[in-house]
């Protein structure tokens, strides 16, 4: 197995992608091409000498694509960008997947245009593992779309439920619709009509409507929702959690002896607890709809996440989970057609 | 000033809103007229023999709306539910507001057949604070309404303003768009649109788009959005919040002698962190549109929630927030004619 790094894409780029890199090659079964400045690249790998054995390889890219540059016209112009080189080693049959930490709308763009859409399926989407008390909950569109017809979201639900069994090992996963409420009738026009086709689906076991609160308690998962809801849960979490952790530092400093002393007692507990709830755990979300493999990571990944993303590009092709979607669109007859139309 | 409180509304009505009354009328200003059921209200009050001399008065109503019940049809069959009964006190000029900690869908249903919308709104949209380490972000709509028109948000935006200044006491609020990208160009069709509106108004401050993680860290005064996404942002922020809480407690339990001792002496400290986040600081959330104060209390309201709401309708009435609308609404011209036509 050979996984496509673009190593130019992060905030943290070359250097963390590259230790990253090096962590998961280590770890895995599997090859990893670093693509991206080779100069950059090799000066980075000159602190693993062995690189080469480890089964790294590099192939030269000579463009970058920034986080302020429009996704779409940069992939079309920047033909020798690191993302696009990546996106097409997969499509050329020399990788099994690529992974970029860069602008999220390039690699989703680079995936589209080189990769193309998997027949049937309307709109590509994001699928965002969030920890839970219960294990993880696959949180999808995560913001590759928004205004997403309802045979879109019933797409990401199949698409979604496929990967949670085959990846994560969740038997019949539950899926659920993110809603303003539990009944039936509840919701936006988009919402009503989605949870009508899901009523009518057989290959997915549709668990009804889930609410806010039901996606970090972990109650379902895989929840669906458009790109624009699913974009901005997730940054609110993100900056939840951020404050919160700010706030408990500020007050422990300010706090006096006793708050600084259980501070301390407390930690190890606090880390073990930290460490379970960490994104940075899975590092990486998986674009599905496309014909490849592709995973996106946080554009502030550190060599941890880097390499849990590889882990995670591993596990979704081993997982055969493009087969499997395509096997379920060909026995979801409706959809595939009313994907084909939108 | 007088207060109309449906003390039949909530998971723990009467006992804790009749109690909540009773802290209120010893804490602000205003006398409270509870609504419900007067012999299980007079039998709550049996623990406090001087409440008529704190201006509390009971009006009889024998029915109650059920959360289960649908809004529309509950507040136009049952004339004589205690939030139907609360809510015409305002109406006939008897009380200056009214509050509800039953279902939202008959509070907010019984304020729009009873009291109307203002001239020139559109829609009702409800007004969440939301307690940030730089002070309070009031999020609106937080699920009066789905499929919101640009024109709404933008009266939203408008109204939110208006209560963050006059209430909040706050000096040109800032008001930001929840959207998922800080550029004019990002979002939906509805916030691509809102966008436009909100650029050509002189009556608020835009400061542009908010995006997910903005909310929490407070980085605006009003945050507005659809009541779709509102609704989810905040039932998500309660469950992630509770996950939390459930998660440290358990590991503390698990975590052996020095996390046990660790807790215990670090609790003054979050003690002091969580009653500075706490949302029943607040207790309530006003609907703005309407032609009165409505206050809309969470289901789970205790009798410190219930009294703080209280404060927020005194301060709401205090600050006239009525009659700024209004006058707002005839300065932005389009705005008004606008909404009309909604």
């Amino acid at each position: 197995m050979k996984i496509a790094v673009d190593a130019m894409g992060g905030d943290y780029a070359p250097l963390e992608i590259v230790f990253g890199a090096v962590r998961a090659a280590k770890k895995y079964e599997c090859e990893i091409v670093l693509v991206g400045d080779e100069p950059a690249i090799r000066k980075v790998l000159e602190h693993e000498p062995d690189w080469e054995k480890l089964g790294i390889s590099i192939v030269h890219a000579s463009q970058v694509i920034g986080m302020d540059e429009h996704p779409a016209d940069a992939v079309r112009t920047k033909k020798d960008a690191s993302v696009v080189v990546a996106t097409r080693l997969v499509k050329d049959g020399i990788c099994d997947a690529v992974l970029s930490a860069g602008s999220t709308g390039a690699a989703v763009t680079a995936a589209q245009l080189i990769l193309r859409r998997i027949k049937g399926i309307g709109r590509p989407t994001i699928a965002t593992p969030m920890p839970t008390p219960k294990g993880v909950t696959l949180l999808l569109d995560s913001g590759a779309n928004v205004d997403s017809k309802p045979v879109h979201l019933v797409q990401s639900g199949l698409m979604g439920s496929l990967y949670a069994q085959y990846v994560f090992g969740v038997k019949e996963p539950r899926v659920g619709l993110l809603n303003i409420g539990e009944e039936e009738t509840k919701g936006n026009e988009q919402a009503k009509a989605t949870y009508q086709l899901l009523k009518n689906m057989h290959t997915i076991r549709f668990a009804g409507n889930a609410e806010g609160r039901d996606v970090p308690k972990g109650n379902f998962d895989v929840v669906i929702c458009d790109g624009f809801v699913g974009n901005v849960v997730l940054k609110f979490a993100e900056g939840l959690a951020k404050t919160i952790l700010k706030l408990i530092k500020e007050a422990v400093k300010n706090g006096g002896l006793f708050a600084k002393l259980g501070a301390l007692l407390l930690m190890p507990t606090l880390k073990k607890l930290g460490k379970r709830l960490d994104v940075t755990e899975y590092g990486g979300a998986p674009l599905l709809g496309v014909n490849g493999c592709v995973i996106i990571s946080h554009g502030s990944s550190n060599a941890k996440s880097i390499c849990s993303a590889i882990g995670v590009a591993v596990d979704y092709v081993k997982g055969d989970v493009l087969a499997h979607i395509r096997d379920s669109l060909a026995k979801e007859e409706i959809l595939t057609n009313d994907g084909e139309k939108n």
